[in-house]
């Protein structure tokens, strides 16, 4: 089993449904790099086809791993050796291939139900925890666009709460999904 | 079952071990206010002694309660709704208890094992399904001080993923308790 993590920036929704690329945002660079070390991602790809927002994103990872902030937190620097800044899904596919030498298969994630296509979380933990290289791939602004998740393997069950609110930031609804999918705690709770 | 969610600020500590009131950080606020309002929280309560931090605070309330935000996204609104500004955890409490005309169970968490008085999720689902009043604590900067915990009527396990790195941000850290403690889906795995 070996698993990847992806944050896409484009092409993704914006809240009138149009497809953009969005913004870097530092806070899910932190949180989504921290998430990748403690559930064992072998690299947390950020995919932004932008040169001005992977010069930013770079430039924030230079500061932890190198800078000022390697030496204020050292913890933080392990989290940020895991992320490549990459212009396109495709790009990391291949590179993930190259390295694995199989193709991995893409998982997506959505908010948005989509009966025809989903898979369950417990169809997913076997998916994860079989030989398979897997890429989990998440959505900034208002998701992943269509065509993206058409061509993903598997389209994940959105994560719902105890109400129909299911509003998540993409830092929390990662951090819900790598949880159910790789903690050991569920796995005693499954068997 | 009733639960409040709570976001300490003061006391907690720095990175040297010495007790803070740690600043308002934005997002924070944001998408622990989405996870109470999926989860099901009565309200969340941002704890700051500061009267500036305080102000900062409500001020990022009222644009999305009241300001451009509310026009622009109802449902960060739905969310925002949630929080209440409070001084200090003791000022929570009470005003938990005069609603509610019991004084909160208070579950607090930590990323640092206390073997001494830890409880398990297992153990801490069942406090939370129970018909107590709870009150689920979270802890800014590097984690709520001992006094604190010492007062908690229980302290919850750390999350643990697949390796011994356990140094997620608090936002992501509340997305995975709130999951694991009011996800109709564990309920699933579990019986």
């Amino acid at each position: 089993m070996a698993f990847y993590l992806g944050l896409l920036h484009y092409p993704v929704y914006n809240k009138r449904g149009e497809i953009i690329a969005s913004a870097i945002t530092n806070l899910d660079l932190h949180d989504l790099a921290r998430l990748a070390k403690t559930y064992g991602a072998k690299r947390f790809y950020v995919i932004n086809p932008l040169r001005d927002q992977q010069e930013l994103a770079k430039r924030i990872c230079r500061h932890w791993l190198r800078g000022y902030g390697a030496r204020y937190n050292a913890d933080r620097q392990k989290a940020m050796s895991l992320v490549s800044v990459v212009p396109t899904l495709e790009s990391c596919m291949a590179e993930i291939q190259g390295g694995e030498g199989e193709r991995p298969t893409l998982l997506a994630t959505d908010a948005r139900k989509d009966k025809r296509q989903e898979i369950s979380y417990d169809l997913a933990r076997e998916i994860v925890n079989s030989n398979r290289v897997v890429m989990v791939l998440f959505g900034t602004a208002w998701g992943i666009a269509k065509e993206v998740i058409g061509q993903a393997d598997y389209l994940l069950e959105p994560i719902i709460g105890v109400s129909d609110y299911n509003h998540l930031s993409v830092r929390t609804a990662a951090a819900i999904t790598l949880d159910r999918l790789f903690s050991p705690a569920h796995k005693a709770l499954k068997r």
